[in-house]
């Protein structure tokens, strides 16, 4: 029903014939857009329909980040961020100084697992009730459908809830070093025709937000999602004043007054200072989901006196993170994670060191962004360095 | 104080330079992120500190989109989304050609500004009491405090709240086409020294999360943020069945159960299918702060069964864009603002047709995927579009 | 269509013919709920249909009271608290006697006013636009209306948000010393009635969970509703180690990691160590709605270490009270409030004060938790005194 | 410290003294006040410190309200309502007529416990992880610990959250028919000696908002807390039409308005119409704790048109009730229970039968409001029964 006068972009089948279909329709030019060196036709097959071309993102990075992983040894990273926002990589890397000289992060991790969600409804509360009971007992059945989906991906657990005569189910599966919501979404597909098959309650949705894809959500927050991370160090009072011009108890009231009252009064779900930033610029430059930083928002940055020093945590109850498909295997993605020395499969290790890395980062950019708040020097970097040459 | 082994990125002036020593640090190849025809001088003295280059996003289209809008007529777009997730853009795409095919999406938009919501100091109630009194009487001074800092700013307005001996302020700016949270930061800057020194009050930070950015925040939520946008438009039977190849009651149904029931069981702020997906993508290809997305989830969809038809709308209360500054004018962004006729400053009316436009375009989401949900094909479009030559 | 063999309870018309029914029927003996003293005849016509007697709550009081009132001079007040949960009464005590011994609260409130939100349905958002304008320009006609409705009220205020074809209002009215949702109900219908008919929109619902009547929602806690209440005082050293048996900072450190933290990662709207408990004892004695301890329950405790000593403080955004009309006029309800020389009308000033009165009282009972928290005592307490004889 | 001037209530032995003491300090009368039945010796005891007296609220019955229980076979009850609220008796009565003249209401529960959330304080991650595994490998030791602090009580479980150096830990226990927070205080208290002496960690506060009692928190709706309970009944069209005025279609319509994208525009934790009502004078009635009130408002009302039927439930994530201890066994208190058939201790089985009796009446309250909200009568109803004859 299209009006004629309509290009169909579905008509070409080259990423330069829809470009310059494109050009020609709307009388723009897309000269940039059409200049990349990414695998035009991977990229066009498994990442992206109707592709045009590429955007281009700055990349820089921060470091020495200095961490002591909970299973991964001591390491040291440099870690690209892909942003456009002036001032965020500068802020990032004094944080990762800060950290570095003050002999490093430790950082902690447990794989949540991915999710999905579906619901399904019932005749009454006696059909819920059998549909509990069946998922309730038959989890190594659910497990073996599950595996008949992917060699990849390992159902470990569910969770169900009624309301009314819907039932909602949680499925958590481990998906090792992919994010992998892709596969679970197959895998639930699997699972859900066997339960409709065996317990007469139909699946009203596959996905019934009960996952919680994408959504700022507690039911992540208190559950976790993904992989939960933890990051804390101790700041001595001499790299407090040295490298973040700031004192321990002014990070402390600044911290207090922010991430804690501040976001009480606000109705946030996130008790933090700058978590989103961080996660997105190393989400975008690491092929992760960049909607998935909606959940990476979510958590809580805390800080404590000790004497003249500061201790300060970040934890991340919701990191969907992965090292290996979606857009890792792109070519500025893939580098970025070799960068970090975390790229492809490895039994989930890769992913879970990648998660902590992200943590240690995001705990740069808290520490960086509070001294910077406290100390009065949040709009002079905008106006220096975010303002440049413009 | 950092050993003396570790490389400093900031020892390097150009890209090149910074890349090759990180090439030969930590021993990886960054050949894809060395090819870039972004602007390396502005880029790196603008947006991105430390730079090595440049991340690659795949670029497609989805359209035509057609719009009514609110104050900019009847336009059809063809909407740029920079995206790594197979099936995004197919499922934006079909929702275009249901929204098309039925005349066309009603939008309309409301501009709330953007905030800034520092957190004061007193030293009792009474002092509390003076502030308030101050920023109540004092409305036009601060103005004029405000305007100094930048000519493409406003303030337009200012609400506050006490809790303790805090006093939260929330200062709310036009800034035109410019998502500005740059220039309101030292806008801020400005105010909070001139209220310093009238009241005695001490600002502890410049940001208290009253502002809230970048945070899930039911403070946004409620009030508001950047600029408010709807979306609505009512799908034929026939569309139903033909393109979307489901029913009105079917994609009620599903709508209620996980939109309604699903995000209420789960606590979450999005009241949506998937909101963020779509607005990242746009955002991505946008040069907007992928950060935002934060924000962009938040939102509410809702389903009406009008006879055989189904009415659908989009509400999102909290869209940070801009149209000019921050990333939009780098090379890939500039052309996909260019691709929506939205380039540029234009006394505000290109920011707020552009979010029109990315309400728009989520609407056209939240339709896909309803009714995909409905028709259980998700998973096949998974399985077929992400999985792709792999 | 009820079935023929059950009693109904509306066949009789007095208490104790009602009452003489249901012990024959349930064969039980409701003595104790048959003695009572309050005016039977209001009560059963007002206060509560098909009544059968009454319940009796111990009734306990704390104090003295110091405060000083924002526009009510200085204060002293013994708490009648009604409640049946051992050591609370002793807890507000031994709170009272250190604010006392430290010189007093010191108290601040405002009206938000008490409000009804009906929700509207419309065709389109054209309609929806035409009913925000009617709305937006026609404020002293529908204060005109409402007033109609009764002379204790006035319409002081409304907002409006459309979502879809939804058109949520909040009239916000004036109700002075009246808790006032009954009156305000009233008044809602007689607007609703006007606007219906100049707009053509349908009302679907006279309250649209937009007020929000007794539900915890960000709304209230973010705009507030009834009135908003302030109480802070400063202990000093002496009173902390005498009568609380803590210091300073063992307090914060304990509302830090409670009230702060703890809620935080409980997703509680409650930012607070007890407001319910007091404000459910006090409502109850006083012939305010319980229901509304609900609302009650929303808030901010704020900690801080001032040398030696402790500054604290509580807000409460929505305290929906009234001194004069609903449960206020009850024989002992009437009493409690001639206790604190509020009941009655008053021009407004009553119920401001009481709402103030309330406030210190929940400081009260914050101080004393969170000094019996920090030192160890809660579990003793609760040994001591709520185990009593039995 | 304290004034010479002000009387200490401390210094009087009995209730008389008191209230005398009182009644000439303050210069009022406390007539009503001091006319009660109850038990003064056990209740200044247990109940109620400095008592002076009791508060009387008007007792009025619902009923008859059909009931098929999960397990305790088919039954009917008349609902004991203690309220000054006017329309509120007659608003459930019309509800539970509905129910019952559509064959009943069917319930279902599940016990999930009482809970006690404290908060430790370590030195690192490295001794947070110490702290989880202590937990992780010792539960049976901690329910031999808990086990000695009463007969009553068992530990059922665990879990707990690490955020940076703070250790939050929730207990579950059962306490059968007792509502259980004293004995679950005092269990917690054993068990925090035994974890902190183990595992050098320091318990910062027995209860860290982490159970979290009597505040409106997305950890008890999402993990439940006390006793869940679902009711559901399918009201068919005739006693739509002549009980309740209405239809289906129209009551689906208020609810969706309402309960569904009204508690999400306002940011709501209760998806409900007026839960609060209803669960605040069934716990006043029978001697529950008036505070759990904030508790029992969460929760989520669905509805569904069949043919012309309506299909309606509740679910109730986090009922505090008991059914022996606390309040419930003061005289009138202990009567409103006797005529449920429910007073006294009976391995569980009352508390919980009772829980299912207030999602009941929950529900009717419900179908009443809504279907008035609906045809518009809610007005009219505070119209004739609140304004009474006064």
């Amino acid at each position: 029903m299209l009006n004629a006068k309509y290009m169909n972009l579905r008509n070409y089948t080259t990423v330069k014939e829809r470009r310059k279909a494109l050009e020609k329709d709307v009388n723009v030019r897309l000269k940039h857009i059409g200049s990349f060196t990414l695998d035009e036709d991977i990229a066009s097959s498994c990442n992206c329909e109707n592709m045009i071309g590429a955007a281009q993102i700055p990349l820089g990075a921060a470091g020495p980040l200095h961490i002591h992983h909970s299973s991964f040894g001591i390491q040291h990273y440099y870690i690209p961020l892909a942003t456009t926002e002036g001032a965020l990589v500068a802020s990032v890397n004094r944080g990762c100084k800060a950290i570095t000289e003050s002999g490093g992060a430790t950082t902690a991790s447990y794989r949540i697992g991915t999710t999905r969600g579906p619901v399904f409804h019932t005749d009454s509360f006696e059909q819920n009730q059998k549909l509990y009971e069946f998922l309730d007992k038959n989890l190594v059945f659910l497990q073996s459908v599950a595996a008949e989906t992917s060699g990849h991906l390992k159902l470990t657990g569910l969770m169900s809830r009624a309301i009314g005569r819907y039932q909602f189910v949680r499925f958590v599966f481990d998906t090792q070093d992919a994010m992998g919501m892709n596969m679970v979404t197959i895998a639930t597909d699997a699972l859900v025709s066997h339960i409709e098959e065996k317990t007469g309650a139909t699946c009203t949705s596959l996905s019934g937000n009960f996952c919680v894809d994408k959504k700022p959500a507690w039911q992540n927050a208190i559950r976790g999602r993904g992989i939960e991370v933890w990051a804390e160090v101790t700041i001595p009072a001499s790299v407090l004043a040295q490298t973040l011009k700031s004192t321990a108890k002014a990070v402390f009231d600044t911290w207090l007054a922010k991430c804690m009252v501040g976001s009480a009064v606000s109705g946030s779900m996130g008790f933090n200072a700058q978590f989103a930033n961080v996660v997105a610029a190393l989400f975008l430059a690491t092929g992760q989901d960049p909607a998935h930083v909606v959940e990476g928002s979510l958590g809580i940055t805390t800080c404590e006196v000790i004497g003249e020093d500061l201790y300060i945590s970040v934890y991340l109850p919701d990191l969907m993170v992965g090292t290996v498909g979606g857009g890792t295997g792109l070519a500025t993605q893939k580098e970025a994670l070799e960068l970090l020395g975390v790229y492809g499969g490895n039994n989930g290790k890769n992913s879970q060191r990648f998660a902590e890395i992200v943590g240690a980062a995001v705990l740069a950019g808290e520490i960086s962004l509070l001294s910077s708040l406290e100390e009065g020097s949040l709009a002079k970097a905008h106006q220096t360095l975010a303002r440049g040459k413009r």
